[in-house]
């Protein structure tokens, strides 16, 4: 039996987004909320005491990388992926497809589920419905997906059309696999490509099968902005308002702004995390690519508007130094900002929803943006 | 003039250990000291308050790094770089000397300084005594060192004896090079590589001249660990019982213990940070090498001895995990435990002295490594 719960508190009047609470056995989370990656194990350069800090209070972790390292048998043996990670809090563990389908040459599907080469060691490997349910039980995450197939784009109708017939199938025996005293909750994924009538009948077949919650997977994927909402826009109104509703790698932050618009509750995405590495740092005013040899003498945090620990002690010369010189910091400073970029602005949305002002909170973030002011 | 001051609080009866406080402008520092590098204006891979919460309490940083990149005018006009790097604690500059011959082939000494090229660009650049102590200054180090050579090991007498004597010119230049307004302290640094006569003569000359704390340089440059403790033995006790005394790039815990026991006050080494990077990890019993398979499913903290925030939290088989997954925050908490480490065994040395029980403290040390107990 699950321990899962979502509470709608608030439904905004303007627009569709939604404040709500789930419940889960690791605790509460607040939605709309935006859950950082955690692939193998660990948010990538931040400690979990910062991510908490920072407004964590729900991470990602990979099924896939955990699958073939270290394995979930010995995470299993060592007291789950929270003991493991040190991460007291709720973990959302994907079902592997979206890794598995991504190997392209390496991977061949079938009825029964995928056979594929690991990335790490050429390796032949299998994951189906029912071991992708197995493996995220045995890491011990709180909200688990069913197993499918991630479409490309673009794709056929007809190949979208039977793809998404097969997740169909794999989400029930995903449902069926699981054991009957794990206290996590389960999230059914619609598919449908970027066929509204598809997408429609994927929701309204997983809806029979019944779910904790419901996922829209398969974008952001590689098309245009306004399809994603397009098919926010078609699906989410069909979803029972009483789950909570996960489009998965989403998103920009204005895809965030534009899918709690829709009446998503949930987002992830390795963006923040990624960017940061990569020397992209997010701000009220839209992105800075901090090696840029203007911010090499600018004593100004990164955003002037931020309250974050990096903004509050560093310089952006100095960051733009340490990003030049190669430094870890640059990874653990850089990442430590932009999750805070994406949780607070976040927290500011649920503000908003709460106080009746979501459509303000919409514009003004806009509004912000287009200053694109960067100096001060 | 400088605001430095030294206090010897405790001579040791069966050794030359001695514990001390140095009075910097920016804070005291209670030795025996060890010094975490902070190469380019970071010690990699760790914040500035996880770095005092381990117990450092001065850091050195690289000149010639920092001199190359970000520069150290711009350092200066960014307001020095204990603002620059958020660091407030008391920082310890090498003269850029020791980074500078190591170029080899792409160096030139004459009697003026060293003509050689950037290893980042190969742009051609010049350091001197003058120079080496305008960009100490420009950085606003609390402690700077004067401009020498470094001795190559093995080298000849007559190589020995040449270079000793230019450095020994360059020491005087150094001194004189000083601003009278800056505030900071100057270290000689006795050469005379593995000569005795010619450390003594070196030494020798240094006091003549005067400095606020004395050096061993050319030590841990290949040399037999006796060859070094000789090098101490010869030369530490000539040296003026109220000056700091330090030994530049040293080294091993053992190296650490050795040099305290006989008169060392301060030392500095890359070896827990770059270590911890490769993934070795000190502990009570000795060196720990995670990546191996016998930590796979380990759930033991490095050292169950140890009380630091990485032992308290996290299992060898995590630590291996991020180690073979090349995940950040496998630099992160191997340094942050390699810091501590490092930090606490000064602080526990520090300790045994004043309770006038360094021999017994030196013997529990090789003891216990002795034991090489990695199970528990």
């Amino acid at each position: 039996m699950t321990d899962f719960r979502f509470e709608l508190l608030k439904q905004d009047k303007d627009s569709r987004a939604r404040r709500g609470r789930m419940t889960t056995r690791r605790g509460v989370v607040e939605t709309p909320v935006f859950m950082p990656v955690g692939t193998q194990g660990t948010v990538k350069a931040i400690l979990p005491e910062e991510l908490k800090t920072e407004g964590a209070q729900i991470i990602l972790a990979n099924t896939y990388h955990l699958f073939l390292r270290p394995g979930h048998e010995r995470v299993k043996r060592l007291g789950g992926l929270h003991r493991f990670m040190h991460w007291e809090g709720p973990i959302l563990t994907d079902s592997g497809g979206f890794q598995v389908f991504s190997l392209g040459q390496l991977r061949k599907i079938s009825e029964q589920g995928v056979r594929f080469q690991s990335h790490l060691d050429g390796s032949h490997q299998v994951l189906t419905p029912e071991i992708s349910i197995a493996v995220q039980e045995a890491l011990g995450a709180d909200i688990i997906m069913v197993f499918d197939e991630c479409i490309p784009y673009p794709s056929t109708r007809t190949y979208v059309a039977d793809s998404t017939a097969l997740s169909m199938r794999w989400a029930e025996r995903s449902k069926m696999a699981r054991s009957a005293q794990d206290g996590s909750a389960l999230f059914g994924i619609v598919q449908g490509g970027m066929y509204p009538d598809l997408r429609r009948q994927s929701a309204e077949g997983l809806m029979d099968i019944g779910f904790d919650g419901y996922a829209l997977g398969g974008l952001s994927v590689g098309e245009e902005a306004e399809r994603m909402y397009e098919m926010m826009d078609v699906t989410l109104p069909l979803l029972p308002r009483d789950r909570p509703r996960y489009v998965m790698g989403v998103g920009t932050p204005e895809n965030l702004i534009e899918g709690i618009a829709r009446g998503v509750d949930m987002f992830d995405c390795v963006m923040p995390t990624r960017n940061a590495r990569n020397g992209t740092l997010f701000t009220s005013f839209g992105k800075m690519t901090i090696k840029q040899a203007r911010y090499a003498d600018d004593d100004n945090p990164i955003d002037p508007d931020c309250t974050c620990y990096v903004c509050r002690n560093y310089s952006r010369a100095y960051l733009r130094h340490l990003y030049q010189s190669n430094e870890i910091l640059a990874s653990m400073l850089n990442t430590r900002h932009n999750l805070h970029y994406y949780l607070d602005l976040m927290a500011q949305a649920r503000v908003a929803i709460e106080q009746e002002r979501f459509s303000a909170f919409r514009s003004d973030f806009y509004q912000r943006r287009n200053a694109e002011d960067f100096s001060v």
